[in-house]
């Protein structure tokens, strides 16, 4: 059996007998019951994911997953294909929006290179884990070969396990790729078998125009390749991106380790969504961060059976829903290890 | 002039200069224009509402307002009004979910006895302004008197002084009150010309033959008080509360003092109601945290023109809402002073 399988079947479902521990605790707690909403919710899943009553989420890491797209060649970004490389510059400078906003949540952000189409010069705090320099342009056939998308899933389980092993409470997802809405929109058209006008947005900023051309480009895309949506790993190997690949082996690994994983957005959601139609018992391990501007979003939520816990009109990536989702996250975990209950803090409890 | 109408009429518009300022800095960083969504927009608000390029929001404050309801006797509550004060020892205890999210995103919780019908044992972190020993019951004529109701406001704007003088760069509004849902109910449909029944919901928990009870309650105080929604104070001394006072004079004061202010639940929403018809301009510092569960919310923030920046099913009050949107509002500035610039990073224009 290979790691993706073994990764795959060994995913179990939540501990029900502690979340039903975690609910009885929550309706002591000296508030009205239910009255945190959501917060609740997060708490219960928590303890359910991780087995642990008192689950503390201290380490939070956010991977942010780097990689190129030959279907930049058609023009369906408003920015240079360059702009992947020199965003990860960005990223490991501490400069850009996850950085930013995983140092407010308390978050570590591991930046990988799993396919930029350049070698990128500074190696400090990059993990290089390279599938290839970009991947092939997606109207001409396959994006990648089929051990190339296998081993784009493997190497985010392997770059996941290495961190791990440092100390994860928590883990989010985040991505850098010019072009890599078009792959996600292909992706969730193929997948949740929906129009692509459907799944598709603006992405970085396309106007009218360059709307309806990327939709073209996906249509020639999908008529040139035509992936079988009964097979997720050749779907992702046909119309894919190495960085949603990778996302997809972090996210089954965060299943198989008990971790929850937070989802960033609409190619993380992507990532997401084959790694559901590898495992669909991985959904109860995912926490959807927001909902993203990029119409094809919600389509993956649904399809997946996902709310989001935020609604900021955010459309950056990176990994930066993720992280200001974890701040709450983590707020629900404090909830159930810090709030005193009814009978210990001598309030009277409801009459009627 | 009365501290009231001086504080009211010293407030002034945001500062538009800065706004457009911050808009083009924003607008420079690295990232697609306006992809950081609701971020961007209340980072571009509190450099108007404090007149500061380059703000920060270290400094946090949440004010928690307790006060008891004469309304209680009609038993419109699932807990018995003895709540309230045990709450108080709560929150002192640092144990209550207030205590828990202000900790979380690094505020400091004020609470204020502005009205709790029996003395508080433990005046330690304690702030003692009491009004007088909770409302009289509004079924039978006014609850306060126009003079409790004026010094309730004055109260609350006096807290804050003091407070402000240790260090607030951003406030957040809070409650403990049994029975302050209904009084919340009662001036919002007063206010906002609604029927009661589309504006009452069920508080702590209050089953439906509970509402229609409550529904019933605030339908013969309002008949028996025939509140002028033209007079906001005269509103708040017939059928509102000491706590809700307290906080429009709060709310009041962010505005002289150019402090963004963060808005919890319904019941503070109806304080900021009050403010709001006292003086529109006030609406520019109100930051809407979330939209409560309480059905009457929803059209306080509609009718002030407010959009809540979470929704996650909350119903506690407290002023949890806004120590948690706190976390979000703090991310929004960092965003501004943190992140790199397209020219400083190297990171390419969009070429279309």
């Amino acid at each position: 059996m290979n790691k993706i399988q073994e990764i795959i079947q060994g995913i179990k479902p939540l501990d029900l007998g502690i979340m039903e521990k975690t609910q009885v605790r929550l309706d002591n707690l000296t508030k009205p019951q239910g009255s945190l909403g959501r917060l609740e919710e997060l708490a219960k899943i928590i303890t359910g994911i991780t087995g642990n009553e008192n689950p503390g989420l201290e380490n939070k890491v956010i991977f942010t997953l780097a990689s190129d797209h030959g279907v930049t060649e058609e023009g369906i970004s408003p920015y240079p294909k360059e702009v992947t490389a020199q965003m990860v510059y960005n990223f490991l400078n501490g400069t850009a929006g996850i950085n930013v906003l995983s140092r407010h949540c308390g978050a570590r952000v591991v930046v990988v290179d799993i396919g930029v189409a350049e070698e990128i010069k500074i190696k400090k705090d990059l993990i290089v884990e390279k599938i290839n320099y970009g991947t092939k342009n997606m109207i001409n056939g396959a994006a990648m070969s089929m051990e190339e998308a296998e081993k784009s899933i493997e190497t985010g389980m392997r770059v996941f396990e290495t961190e791990l092993a440092k100390g994860i409470n928590m883990a989010g997802t985040g991505e850098m790729g010019i072009g890599n809405t078009t792959a996600s929109s292909a992706i969730t058209a193929c997948l949740c078998g929906r129009p692509i006008e459907e799944v598709t947005g603006r992405g970085a900023g396309l106007d009218d125009k360059g709307l309806e051309h990327k939709i073209r480009v996906i249509n020639k895309a999908l008529e040139i390749n035509r992936p079988d949506p009964g097979n997720p790993i050749q779907v992702l190997s046909k119309i894919g991106g190495y960085e949603i690949g990778g996302l997809t082996g972090i996210i089954l690994a965060c299943g198989f380790y008990k971790i929850p994983v937070v989802i960033d957005g609409f190619i993380s959601g992507a990532a997401a969504l084959i790694a559901y139609k590898l495992q669909p018992k991985i959904k109860d391990y995912m926490i959807a961060s927001h909902c993203s501007m990029e119409k094809g979003h919600g389509v993956i939520l649904s399809q997946i059976g996902l709310k989001p816990l935020l609604d900021l009109g955010l459309r950056l990536g990176e990994g930066t829903g993720s992280a200001l989702a974890m701040n709450i996250i983590e707020a629900s975990v404090k909830i159930l290890s810090q709030m005193a209950t009814f009978k210990n803090a001598g309030v009277s409890e409801r009459t009627k």
